[in-house]
């Protein structure tokens, strides 16, 4: 199981640097594409820390940065494993409610529901009709999530990453947050619109990657095998309620070491009790020889602001269970406002489907004319 | 390469007889559907001779037996493999005049274009996420037709037959007309249809196939392996230019072997005269052992209405080169008309595109229910 990180700041860096101005880059050959950003994240429960620290935070920061911002609700994406459809619904509106808690303004993104653009399904059939299938066949994801799914999983896990390209160029995307865990898929989307554009001329930008850099800690966390079901889109994180090297048992049901968005003060403060140190009884930050405490200090760090130096420092000669109720106050602190917020809009769900209604009605407003002019070029009009 | 055959006469049989009434037939568990006919062809080229006696002739009487008949101009499925985008635009209004000279009528069918119905392409996905891997990886069409693709072909080559599925489901199709060679592909529809009821309630009609029986040939032709691009719905007929056995030659281009709607008289009797029969100067019908004399006489029963028994007595003491001639001009009679409507018609673009207009129109009225219907079951709405 990979150690899962959180990040300090966010920077945002275009993947590739200097390709970010080349021929094939946003700006495009035929001059500059205008700079929007896409990201989707699947209506599949409550949010939690990782995901917040990881993703959401960073799309809250880049409606201030970008003039064009589009963050999709993507539940054509959801349903590749099987869904309760009740849950699905709820957890829909739920997601919405979490998104605009966190920061989400609708009034600088277009916060909207996937299956509420009619253009992703149709221009992802376009696309999937000029993606070769070893293309997608050899894609890691297909391989490690198929395995956890009778039959080999369905046709629609299978192309969904053809789908994922649909889903950003069709609003002519230029930027793209993204995990590392990610990253393939991304490539995919390129070569999509790069295939595209060699046979019709010039069409779609390549769009970049957008990763954040976090001093010290360079990687986002990537998904740990039990968290099902599997994302397309966003990073989670988890804090790790025991031993890495451990394997899971019954007695550390996954729940535990996961915060959610909605969870209580006595639930945050139990989880961080839970989550297994070591037997130094000491605060210190080493990544490497000390995972469980380094994971507390990053989380600390990730929602204070503080450098994990500054952390240790503060902390020193407290033993770590003190320090653990330390850090969980301070996540209690960050996420208060944050799960009183979402309480509230959950409570409202036709403000949250008249936001989601007005979303799907911007976001078509950039989609329809770009699948419009697709069909011009592959010969439908 | 099997031997072309055409129908004398066009009688509808319900495949499977007994079950259309039985408790997933499309009358159904519920009570009966209203029946409603689907198909679907393919703009790629204009129709041939086959296309006209095998599946459009039996089209114009379905619109005269059902109450409700969508007839769709399947360019989504066109673009699985590559096309020029100019010659597919006019592909479809060309395809579009042809079946409107061949009888089509839109008052009584929705003739569209299914990429002007967003719903197809929307539906095609949801169903591929309910559809496994190897139930569509082991489809012989997929086998056959990646075969000639590079890189074996496209992820839209591979799915096209959950995007039929689709098709058809969309509109509650309960009668669909099919040759033999889609009958695999029918009943993928109908397990989707199954699936889709047993895991939301019964919901769509189980579709019945149509097939038409011929006496005294059974079999529908199937398309030869010469006879590029492959289409998913129609059922082709050529007319022999040379031994079945013998390989193809430059000398012997495809061309002549396809009597075109469009073809003039001299091209008809060009293709005629250069049929390749046997060296016995009589004509008799005896597929087995004359095939090719049999399949001019099946073609001129097919397009006059006579019995091959007729045909034989009538055209005793003929030479069979003469009779190339008899059979030709009975062909000639047949698509004259048809030919000079097709010239009418596509000379009106306006005309023609008002006509798809209309029938998406007509199609969107029953497909957006439909898949409301389809959403609220899945649990996006």
């Amino acid at each position: 199981m990979a150690l899962p990180m959180v990040r300090r700041a966010v920077v945002f860096r275009v993947r590739g640097g200097h390709r970010a101005v080349s021929s094939e880059s946003p700006t495009g050959p035929q001059g500059a594409a205008s700079p929007r950003v896409f990201s989707g994240i699947q209506p599949t429960g409550i949010p939690h820390l990782g995901n917040y620290l990881g993703a959401l935070r960073s799309w809250v920061k880049l409606q201030e940065e970008f003039s064009s911002v589009l963050y999709s609700i993507v539940d054509l994406h959801s349903i590749t494993v099987p869904q309760d459809p009740r849950s699905l619904r709820e957890s829909v509106l739920d997601m919405t409610a979490c998104l605009l808690a966190c920061g989400i303004d609708p009034e600088k993104s277009a916060l909207f529901q996937q299956s509420q653009v009619p253009e992703h399904a149709e221009l992802g059939w376009v696309l999937g009709c000029m993606t070769s299938m070893p293309r997608i066949r050899h894609l890691p994801q297909w391989k490690i999530k198929s395995q956890s799914q009778k039959n080999e999983g369905s046709v629609g896990l299978f192309t969904y990453p053809v789908l994922q390209a649909a889903d950003i160029l069709l609003y002519k995307s230029t930027h793209v947050p993204v995990g590392d865990d990610q990253l393939q898929h991304l490539e995919l989307t390129q070569d999509t619109a790069r295939i595209f554009n060699h046979r019709y001329g010039t069409f779609f930008p390549v769009p970049a990657t957008l990763t954040s850099k976090c001093h010290p800690l360079h990687n986002y966390p990537t998904p740990t095998p039990t968290l099902p079901p599997p994302l397309p889109f966003p990073v989670p994180a988890t804090l790790t309620s025991k031993d890495p090297s451990a394997k899971m048992s019954k007695s550390d049901p996954q729940n535990l070491a996961t915060v959610r968005l909605t969870d209580s003060p006595d639930e945050i403060a139990l989880k961080f009790r839970k989550a297994v140190t070591d037997f130094t009884s000491e605060v210190t930050y080493d990544p490497e020889g000390r995972p469980g405490v380094s994971n507390l200090v990053a989380i600390h760090s990730a929602v204070t602001g503080l450098t994990p130096e500054d952390i240790v420092v503060q902390n020193r000669g407290l033993e770590t269970a003190r320090y653990k109720m330390v850090a969980a106050e301070a996540v209690i602190e960050k996420l208060t406002p944050i799960r009183e917020e979402i309480q509230r809009l959950r409570a409202d769900r036709g403000f949250l489907r008249e936001v989601l209604n007005r979303g799907a009605e911007g976001a078509r407003e950039v989609a329809t004319p770009v699948y419009d002019a697709v069909c011009r070029l592959v010969g439908f009009r």
